[in-house]
């Protein structure tokens, strides 16, 4: 099925639903290829993990979640049994058991409570996602302050353009390799602007620098004109994020300080969807 | 563990079958750092199951395997259940079925009749793939002929020296960005030349110009002086193959061929393996 065809049969699954909140959860890093028949590409570090979860988080806060994610990367559920084929024991009938995965019937049922509640739209290159995502929010643009933009895939900042792409696989038979990347336009900022103007829109920040970190994610906020930034560094993003506002002080969440001393098993990702559906629905109140 | 370790665990497993066949099965793609730090990275179009069956087929062939395979990518026997967490139907008393699943429990079975005869190396960059396979090569250069290096792993023709990498994830605040990558050095040709000279070595060629194939292939095995060299088209790759060895004509394998019209399913790694067998035997024999 075209995107267009997943997302139809969704929304036309849940029209009925006049209240209800959607988020696009964008997850995953975009793929730039270097050759038109691509063998080789630049990639983003990411599997997916945060999206994924953030995803599941959305549905159990009642959220219908448009999972907008980089082919094979990972699926919410899913994504905590990656090696089942080494967990699972071979019983009669036919049967097996994961002994050593305790959780899987919870997680399996709970996929199944809220997979109506979800539609999987995947994308492969820079190219995909920066077309598919705007064509997924002209589609869904009626919804005005209903919709939560969640942009967690790791979009690449540089990409070739099609037309300067070689043909075919490049020859390694030289003196080296010159690639010339453009600057890749910034889907936020058409998308802010001109298409879903009345959405909440969150976008992550990830750096390696904690110097640059705040100031850069402050200035995107300037730049696109949206609601949130959510700032992390690489090394400590499991455990540490700073919420980045237009109207407030950055405001830093952090696993291993008191607040959380309570949850010791909380994953950030919980933490941070609550924090943006309260913010979502002030957001809505005020419109 | 480290690399050196699970070696010489798997090793002193298997120390009294003196006459033994050792397969190298190096599978999926080497990763190109853009940063110290690395969050961007180049990568080679590669799931890896070309190596995870090969691999499979060299130890229903009597084979002891060594799989050398990119982290995260597709492994021998597991890869053919993907999605098993969609497939399971949770049942009595935590039990599960697989009811699409009907080959499941004959391929978990066959994953365990092998396991002890297989040890998984994982690594990531270019570097460590580099590093691990002649540290490898080296801590079983004994095997003499007994050893199948069998290269499928998609390594990278460019890399760009360690010292020459920013330390920081590569700001996008400017032009452009240029990158100047280094040829890597063809791994193969020291492992052969100096590491294990008397193995018996079958490199892949993966090309997307046709008119390239065979020379390109030709004069890669001139160039490192071993057996054989596996040459393939990027879309016809798992019909169609080329064996290029130094004193026969170039021999392809098609599936497609009334050769095959008693082997529907037969997957092409199977009938390259049965091949590559053929003439390991008769290279240990010539000795």
């Amino acid at each position: 099925m075209t995107t267009h065809e997943l997302l139809q049969n969704f929304l036309n699954l849940h029209k009925d639903e006049k209240d209800a909140k959607f988020a696009v959860v964008s997850s995953g890093g975009t793929a730039v290829p270097l050759e038109k028949n691509c063998v080789r590409f630049i990639d983003n570090f990411s599997n997916g993990t945060r999206g994924a979860i953030s995803a599941e988080k959305f549905l159990e806060k009642g959220y219908l979640v448009i999972f907008f994610y980089r082919h094979n990367s990972l699926q919410p559920y899913s994504h905590r049994f990656n090696d089942l084929f080494f967990q699972l024991v071979p019983g009669e009938n036919g049967t097996f058991t994961a002994p050593d995965c305790p959780t899987l019937t919870d997680f399996i049922q709970r996929h199944r409570k809220y997979a109506s509640r979800m539609v999987l739209i995947p994308f492969s290159t820079f190219h995909d996602y920066m077309n598919d995502l705007e064509h997924i929010c002209r589609e869904i643009s009626f919804l005005k302050r209903r919709l939560c933009l969640y942009l967690a895939a790791a979009v690449s900042d540089f990409y070739i353009e099609h037309e300067k792409l070689p043909e075919h696989k490049i020859a390694s038979n030289g003196a080296g390799l010159d690639l010339k990347l453009t600057i890749a336009p910034k889907v936020i900022r058409g998308i802010v602007k001109n298409v879903v103007p009345d959405a909440f829109i969150v976008s992550f920040k990830l750096e390696t620098n904690p110097e640059l970190l705040v100031k850069k994610a402050t200035r995107a906020l300037e730049e696109y004109g949206h609601q949130v930034v959510v700032a992390n560094m690489l090394k400590t993003r499991k455990r540490r994020v700073t919420f980045i506002t237009p109207s407030s002080d950055p405001l830093p969440i952090d696993l291993d300080s008191p607040e959380f001393k309570d949850r010791p098993d909380v994953e950030i990702e919980e933490v941070v969807v609550e924090k943006i559906e309260q913010l979502h629905s002030k957001y809505c109140v005020n419109k």
